[in-house]
């Protein structure tokens, strides 16, 4: 197990119907060391690769981007979801449909943000449908920009998102993707690197 | 001017209304070197003070609290907005209304990751009529924890809300306070320290 498996065995708690809290380390208290190493991983991981921005979204990608930011010297960009259509200004927009919420949300960027010339790394706390990865990569394309990359804190492996986004030929790392879990025992079991 | 004065007068923009677009660098797209720089700022304001945790709230204040934690060593939690009645688990609450939205959101916080013991740091990126902030000090005091300090990294200083926070006794540290915009001219005055 790595760094971040270890961490989810610990302190990760599941819940009936397939959820997996992280929120005491991961998207609601946050632990910001953790989140270093995770910058550190995923730099390690996307050596090579010329990478001038990254780009998110709202809530809980933003602080995981912002100190994954400092590992490759790069601004952050964070994604608005926005129910309204009164925006101000030139914006790239994608619908994307929550898992978690069971809604809908307008996702937008300002076109002063993103443009032809930028490679992109996409980082995210969780991966499941997917739905809201390709809600940013559909504003990475309207840009003109290229996604360089994809950085994932946590993928459920059992869910169709992951094997979507890799059959589209992105390089897509995820430090944790779990496999299944069983609420009952509380065992989670990852999938072999 | 220190140094995000100095960045406000270059990369932010003065709009009819007393709106100033501070987007290409802190709330949209974000400068994470200078996140460091006000997290180092924010330490040294705060010297001595026992700070144990961060709090701040979804989504712009994010960002700015994860890179100022590096310098306390500590984490962050985020108190996120929320219109939906339906909490999992026990939460603390407060209601906010927002300046910009003109709408009402409760904001909450759960109650794991805020206790009597905690020494608390506030972080948000503006202060304006300081209901986000006062829905933050509400959560902080139900949780019966201690409000150490508040840092804001743009205060509009000709709106109540650092006047209403500095007299009920905290120790506000705005790094940048402005006291007029002119809009026509583009011109920002700051309040001098």
């Amino acid at each position: 197990m790595n760094f971040l498996e270890e961490k989810i065995v610990k302190d990760g708690i599941v819940k009936e119907g397939n959820v997996l809290k992280v929120d005491s380390f991961l998207n609601h208290q946050m632990d910001i060391e953790l989140f270093n190493q995770m910058g550190a991983e995923w730099k390690k991981r996307f050596a090579g690769k010329n990478i001038n921005k990254i780009l998110t979204i709202e809530a809980s990608g933003i602080g995981i981007a912002c100190i994954a930011a400092q590992h490759f010297g790069v601004p952050v960009v964070f994604a608005k979801k926005s129910k309204s259509i009164n925006l101000e200004g030139e914006m790239y927009t994608a619908e994307v449909e929550s898992f978690t919420h069971k809604n809908k949300n307008k996702v937008i960027v300002s076109k002063k943000f993103l443009n032809e010339n930028d490679h992109v790394l996409l980082i995210d706390d969780f991966l499941a449908n997917g739905c809201a990865l390709q809600g940013l990569i559909q504003i990475v394309q309207s840009a003109g920009a290229t996604v360089e990359g994809i950085g994932i804190a946590v993928e459920k492996g059992f869910q169709s998102g992951g094997k979507i986004i890799r059959n589209l030929g992105y390089q897509l790392e995820s430090l944790a993707i779990v496999e299944s879990m069983d609420w009952e025992t509380g065992s989670i079991t990852f999938r072999e690197e």
